[in-house]
């Protein structure tokens, strides 16, 4: 079982380039948080698309490493997201991930992605995640 | 149709933040470059997923504003992607889309994504846009 | 809202081939049950792929005609699957549907699927439904 | 490389109950044609589907079997279907599949749905299929 804490320190050391931050991890599932600013809306005044499927790969990510240990060359196999409603423009996306499935080989969960302080998710992802044979995990 | 020109300098003024530049557009089809540096790197030497899910995103987009015009407000609705090889750490991500079906309100394309000059994709989308009733288009 | 009665009755007029079974729905939510013999098997001796994809769509079907009433002509646009574990050969499947949204012309939902008696899903899916704009709803 | 022949007599024992027939096999690729009766309708005179499902699901299950031969355990992992125009109701399906990738444990393609004779698609489609460690291929 891996802590929140090694997480954040395994993300700021390899993914520097990436705004989320862990705010849990554990029992299969992750919560992820995403700022949200000039840089991730586009025109209507609403997140970006890319911005949201970053969001859910990350909290795939997270809520896997709770699982399997800090195994850097886990990858996405494939990402499938919905956008159900248009996020708030000033509040950050909040993404909580469940997995469905962990194997020997591959992962498999879903994401609800929220705009901050509302209940309704704003998309839904279901990711899958190779897990290399030799892991390097801590 | 919507020129390559219109659609690089509607993507300038609306996406500043996108570095994706417009190769190809028309018939419903679209051809869009990502250029690879640092930032789009993760561990392992690869490109990030999430960057490949932008510019299937993107090329989606420009595809379509090819065949109904500037509309800023056509939204991605879903994106499907699959990663199919490890993309080269220090070249271009080009991405090829064609449209599959553009009816009133819902347009429906996949995209092959490529690392520049190898015919093997590295990843596949397949991709929904809605199509707003009131087109601000040109 | 629409009662079981009433969506097993109309399965049984306009949809005489389905072998599903209507086992709750309301608020948004469905379960539906599918019976398995040899016709529903394929080689490994587990439920083939296709009749749980069948299942997957029946649910999130009696899970939207709950909420809008009967509206015969509510048509899939799209399904994702994932298969998670091997079925039972000799179980009921049996489909737990939850609508993530409900729009005017769109409808997304989730489906979890399991061998009947078991907690960990074989499969899990995600599809939307087109509403029709003139709805013949009950 | 498996043959159409040998592919047909390896459906017609193990899947008895598809009524599906493949016209073509090879390099990759290969088409599947189910016939439309009264049992593969839904209201609105459309082909349902999930029988859509069913023929994207062989035709991907059949251009595999002719790269790594007769394995009879290669099995979905996940699909995802785009449905795109109303099929006719008194035309058989027609599906083309290519594959995008087939590597030691996993292989994606995608498919073409059409009704016969007609050039847009009716429905798209993406696949993965699991390839056991242990073939007990010809």
């Amino acid at each position: 079982m891996t802590t929140q804490a090694e997480i954040t320190a395994f993300l700021a050391a390899e993914f520097p380039q990436t705004p989320c931050t862990v705010e849990a991890v554990g029992q299969g599932k992750a919560t992820v948080r995403h700022p949200i600013g000039e840089n991730e809306l586009r025109p209507g005044g609403t997140v970006s698309g890319p911005v949201m499927m970053a969001v859910a790969d990350v909290a795939l990510y997270v809520a896997l490493l709770g699982v399997i240990g800090i195994v850097p060359l886990a990858v996405t196999t494939s990402l499938n997201i919905n956008f159900l409603r248009k996020p708030a423009a000033d509040r950050d996306i909040v993404a909580r991930c469940e997995l469905l499935k962990v194997g020997r080989s591959l992962a498999v969960g879903e994401v609800a992605l929220f705009s901050d302080g509302d209940d309704h998710p704003v998309a839904h992802a279901v990711g899958t995640y190779a897990i290399p044979a030799e892991r390097s995990g801590a």
